[in-house]
């Protein structure tokens, strides 16, 4: 009956590995790297994607779709970008296989080399901006607001299933547009949206900052980004909004004529999030049962267990189960009614205490003649018995408990994690003692940055944008520091 | 003020490509063979994809996601499919670049090459069935109901925007069945539900069949397929869902324990339908002024157009156009509002008839004096006067009559094109006439269709299922036939 994970205490990795696979998110697949999204974990980023799709509609964006092969000198355009992105990628060089003549099965066909090699894009912006040169023309073409949902590939070498993979399953927005401020207003605008989406939906606090320029995207002047919290004081970075300054404007040569005729090249932003989200979600919420999920990402929200000994009492209950679901889903809420005979409901609510459903009803015989069901909830797994008539009413207000509850744990978890230093020694002991956020005065150079991190495996998470201006002085060289900034190990 | 757009009648082929060009639809990328699908293009798509993910979720189906490359040997695994599927393809090779040291930019980096080569998905049975091999153990794993939205590559010589092209974007279905009869069922079922979507949401009559020996899917042992007729008279395949036996369990070793203890090899399907569906939704109802859209599948159905000479008259047109805007959406109706002052209300005319948009509504200074909007229908050009408390009533009703009015328009055109012919004279002429679908009877053998596709390029594109069955002699052979089929030229 019992789960066989591997508790966060032993092992944390372990843990996330085998959640993953148990509770039916994701697996590895025949390809290096490439993993197969099942139908259980899709189903909860079809939920973000649905979320995030209708904000980004509601700021004015639309959908769009460019090519999955971007030729190889593109890249070169934009002398940042090509040393971030076209180097660990996937290179098409034929387009044909044939039989080979010694019966070895099929061979490349060495006459259909490409002239020039394709790369499998690990972004999009060179073969966008090589679009937008053909759509803007003049300021009435401007603002360019565009987003594509697609699938991305980097080579890793390392990989993780959500957390870093070959491919993955991505949005990336990319705006164009006839001033700086504008521009800069999107790239900020677009980080907010992260953030609401982050905390309201998938109930993970986030700290919103910019990146140091060493932590920035290959081509952008600015990177705001939104980096959470995980369990074990590890950071994770859960989106980020670039802006590109006139950068791929210059590259690409996209220009437009201002309402006084005045050639002006193109202000750029771009921004993405991506199946990443899906291990943030479980790396917060999670414990030692399985998957813990918001109410409002998960794909099931109720899930009703019949318990039984005979075909009568199934009978009973079922009318029971079926006429409850009906109501739940009158109220909008997502129900399941479990009443398979393959499987016993010890092994059902196992089962779905490993897959985070927010909350389970398991109906008997003795429920039956006290009018009563019995209810539990994954977060805190706390069990009731609730009246018939009053489990509408109680689940409804569930959804919102459970919702609230999430987030303020994970917000409580965060300020347990956070810590303010002022020396180098306190730093890499609150490194080693519990991790987490490391709030401290650093002096603005690469150097100390790069010195940290080669000495204790902790980045510049992010400059915060809302905390207070404090000045200081860096704790390593003792220089004048203007504010603190935000320190973590990351994934 | 006119639209520059040749006319079908001077050349069918040449209007289809400057039609998907200024309707801003999708454009040619700088990539040989991919499109970009342009925002209003894609918002087309996205209503299609809507749809068609309900069906599918309403018939049990879940999605999942699987990696976009497969190993090449995964291809030689299944004998007819690799003849089929896996020759002209983008081939990965590599999976590093690296700065040349002669200075001649990024170059691949030999020392990365691939032990084995990914083929960029042509379609996925063979990856899934390589994953559901790890899915499968017992009947009780039985059904397996996936699809798949995902981006394929074939490496097409000559492309064309929607109807063929390097890269296009589609839905694969793949399921998994513990019977013979479930699966065919399966097959036939998504057939049906392809042809409910086709007709009933893009407005587009279809024939339902099979495809002969020659015409089926490589490892396929039945294909079925919905068939549409251009107005050119030339038919396109809108759709295929296949049965595919036992085929793939088998290259793949995917076996189940039955009920009774014995192992035995899982039933598939296969089914899809891709961006191809916008050509066919662009080549059935538009006309020389540009694209026609159901309203179904209209981004807006009604635009709003102000007539103004000054800052007065605008204000008074869109208090009245504004509250209109509000009245509709709450009936449902998708509603945009074009005030912009950059462009004339000729230019916006031209625009949204170029575009499809199903009813325009323009509102000048003389209509708010009379209480009256002027009201254009996109399907027939018929403009009428309607009185301002009418128009909520009218628009409702002509959503319907105009969805209507395409599909009966269409159905009328399908049925002046399909023609009996009992000789392959007869056949003949009827091809160099008038095209279109024709209905005759053959030996049913793959020699004799040969022949007529080499002699007419005419094709069968199916067997009918709900033709009667009327037995005859082969207007080639004069040998005997079952019953008639149906040949065109096709897309």
């Amino acid at each position: 009956m019992g789960k066989n994970l591997t508790t966060r205490n032993e092992d944390y990795s372990k843990w996330y590995n085998e959640l993953v696979i148990k509770a039916d998110l994701a697996e590895n697949s025949g390809v290096r790297g490439c993993m197969v999204i099942k139908p259980y974990g899709y189903a909860i980023w079809e939920k973000m994607q649905a979320e995030l799709d209708r904000m980004f509609k509601e700021t004015g964006h639309q959908n769009a779709y460019f090519p999955l092969f971007i030729p190889k000198s593109y890249f070169s355009k934009e002398a940042s970008h090509v040393d971030g992105f076209a180097k660990e990628c996937a290179v098409v060089t034929h387009y044909r296989l044939k039989n080979d003549e010694n019966g070895n099965g099929i061979v490349v066909d060495p006459d259909a080399k490409l002239e020039e090699e394709l790369i499998v894009r690990p972004t999009s912006e060179t073969i966008i901006w090589d679009t937008y040169r053909k759509w803007v023309q003049s300021y009435r073409d401007l603002p360019l607001l565009i987003n594509q949902w697609a699938n991305v590939v980097r080579w890793e070498m390392r990989t993780r299933l959500f957390l870093r993979t070959a491919e993955f399953l991505w949005q990336e927005g990319h705006t164009a547009h006839a001033t700086e401020k504008e521009a800069v207003e999107e790239a900020e605008q677009m980080m907010h949206v992260y953030a609401d989406f982050v905390e309201n939906h998938m109930a993970v606090p986030v700290v919103k900052g910019t990146k140091t320029e060493s932590e920035r995207f290959a081509g952008a002047l600015e990177t705001y980004c939104i980096e959470a919290l995980m369990q074990d004081g590890k950071a994770l970075q859960a989106g980020t909004s670039h802006f590109l300054g006139q950068n791929f404007a210059k590259a690409f040569d996209v220009k437009f004529a201002t309402k006084e005729g005045k050639q002006e090249y193109v202000w750029a932003t771009s921004w993405g999030v991506s199946t990443r989200l899906m291990g943030a979600l479980i790396m917060t919420h999670s414990d030692d049962n399985g998957l813990v999920l918001p109410p409002k990402l998960a794909p099931d929200q109720v899930v009703i267990v019949p318990i039984y000994r005979n075909d009568e009492q199934l009978e009973a209950i079922s009318e029971v189960a079926k006429a409850l679901q009906k109501e739940l889903r009158t109220k909008g809420i997502r129900v399941k009614y479990d009443a398979r005979d393959t499987h016993k409901p010890g092994w059902k609510f196992n089962e779905y205490e490993l897959k985070g459903v927010p909350v389970r009803i398991a109906i008997g015989p003795k429920d039956l003649e006290k009018g009563t069901v019995e209810l539990a909830r994954r977060d805190t797994l706390e069990k009731q018995f609730v009246a018939r008539e009053d489990v509408v009413g109680v689940v409804e207000g569930l959804m919102t408990e459970i919702q609230e509850n999430l987030y303020t744990k994970a917000i409580a978890h965060r300020a347990e994690h956070t810590t303010k230093v002022d020396s180098y020694d306190a730093f890499k002991q609150v490194l080693e003692d519990k991790g987490g956020f490391i709030s401290a005065h650093w002096d603005g150079t690469t150097a100390t940055e790069e010195q940290i991190k080669n000495e204790t495996k902790a980045t510049i998470r992010c400059i915060p944008l809302d905390d207070d201006n404090e000045a200081g002085s860096c704790m390593v060289t003792g220089k004048p520091s203007k504010r603190r900034v935000l320190f973590a190990k990351a994934y």
